[in-house]
């Protein structure tokens, strides 16, 4: 099987994402360690790379100019609600998946890779510029352009599989595929147990709602 | 003045490049330390820093996959005579000014800063893609449609002020600009002095010999 690189974060879509590019790739998981408030992710994702028994490299990425509710300690977290009015919620982190996947293609070429894959999607999703197919698509340009392997041979695909899943395709494509949810965090706190009012947390929500499959994080914190 | 971003690599060009984008902008240099061989780059990167009275920040990039003979201990620097025949030279460092570049972005959009510039040239230059215009198109496109600013308002400008100067162009704008070109560091080994044989120091010997100047950084070596 050929080598693809998934970028992991502890949250329930890019494990989804993982077991998908499992199926038909040689996988190394790539955690990100970003000062996020939710830093119990990579923890997470370390535990969710050990299930699917692929291995992983953590990279701290420094942003000491934070400019984001998930890294900066004077701005709160916003509810779901408080979200809704945004075109794009305090949430988001400037530049941060260009970064990611910037590290994603380093490490495919560095690797001998064909493919990076990102759990990106736009269909229940919080308004982030940074998971639409137009910045994909610009991405891919940018790749093709500006690496020995886009301009020497087969450019680094970058994969983006669940990009128009609902919410609840990916909890039911997760279930299909056995994908450890009790491991998964989504919430953007930094609390014991999920919050359960954050846009994240909303959104994992409405996704096993959707599916019709209880969530078995929330299960194990009854 | 509006604010600006300048990649700053303790090199030639980038000191060339911080110099011009000073003149108009209030300018912050971005420094990365990735492990690469000629670490004095930092020092002499925080040195021009200095001289420029710009404020900077160094951010550390882990790139633990290494791929480039500037990073893996195990891979010799080639001499200029030996990249020659390489269509992309052994030096290339793995999608580095993508990852460069979205670090600028990313401290640009918290920041409220306008531009990044890189000091990056396709005319006398190591055929490295991340060096051309098609691979800044693509990154361009890909900020437009991937960050906050470049959909609500306007996209951080990607700016190559000496992307078509020749090596000679650059030293004859660095001594009308005062940069002080003693501080700066090319060669791409960890000598104590510059090696006089690797493509970078090559390159920096034929831009000042084609714009009839000395170099003072040899000046002080001799």
């Amino acid at each position: 099987m050929k080598k693809a690189i998934v970028l992991l974060s502890g949250g329930m879509d890019s494990a989804v994402t993982l077991f998908m590019a499992r199926k038909d790739h040689d996988v190394e998981a790539l955690i990100f360690d970003y000062g996020q408030k939710a830093s119990k992710e990579v923890d997470r994702a370390i535990l969710v790379a050990g299930a699917a028994k692929v291995p992983y490299t953590v990279v701290d990425v420094e942003l000491p100019w934070r400019g984001s509710s998930l890294t900066d300690p004077d701005i709160a977290i916003p509810t779901a609600e408080e979200s809704e009015g945004a075109k794009i919620p305090s949430t988001y982190v400037p530049a941060r998946n260009i970064i990611f996947l910037s590290y994603g293609v380093s490490l495919a070429e560095a690797s001998g890779a064909e493919a990076v894959y990102i759990g990106a999607h736009q269909v229940d999703y919080s308004n982030y510029p940074d998971c639409r197919d137009v910045f994909f698509a610009g991405f891919r340009k940018t790749v093709e352009a500006g690496t020995r392997s886009g301009t020497e041979g087969a450019s680094i695909r970058i994969e983006t599989p669940i990009l128009n899943f609902s919410k609840g395709d990916i909890v039911k494509k997760g279930v299909e595929l056995g994908v450890p949810f009790e491991l998964t965090w989504s919430c953007y706190d930094e609390g014991k147990t999920p919050c359960g009012r954050c846009e994240s947390c909303v959104l994992r929500a409405k996704g096993f709602a959707d599916a019709l499959v209880p969530d078995p994080l929330l299960a194990k914190n009854e």
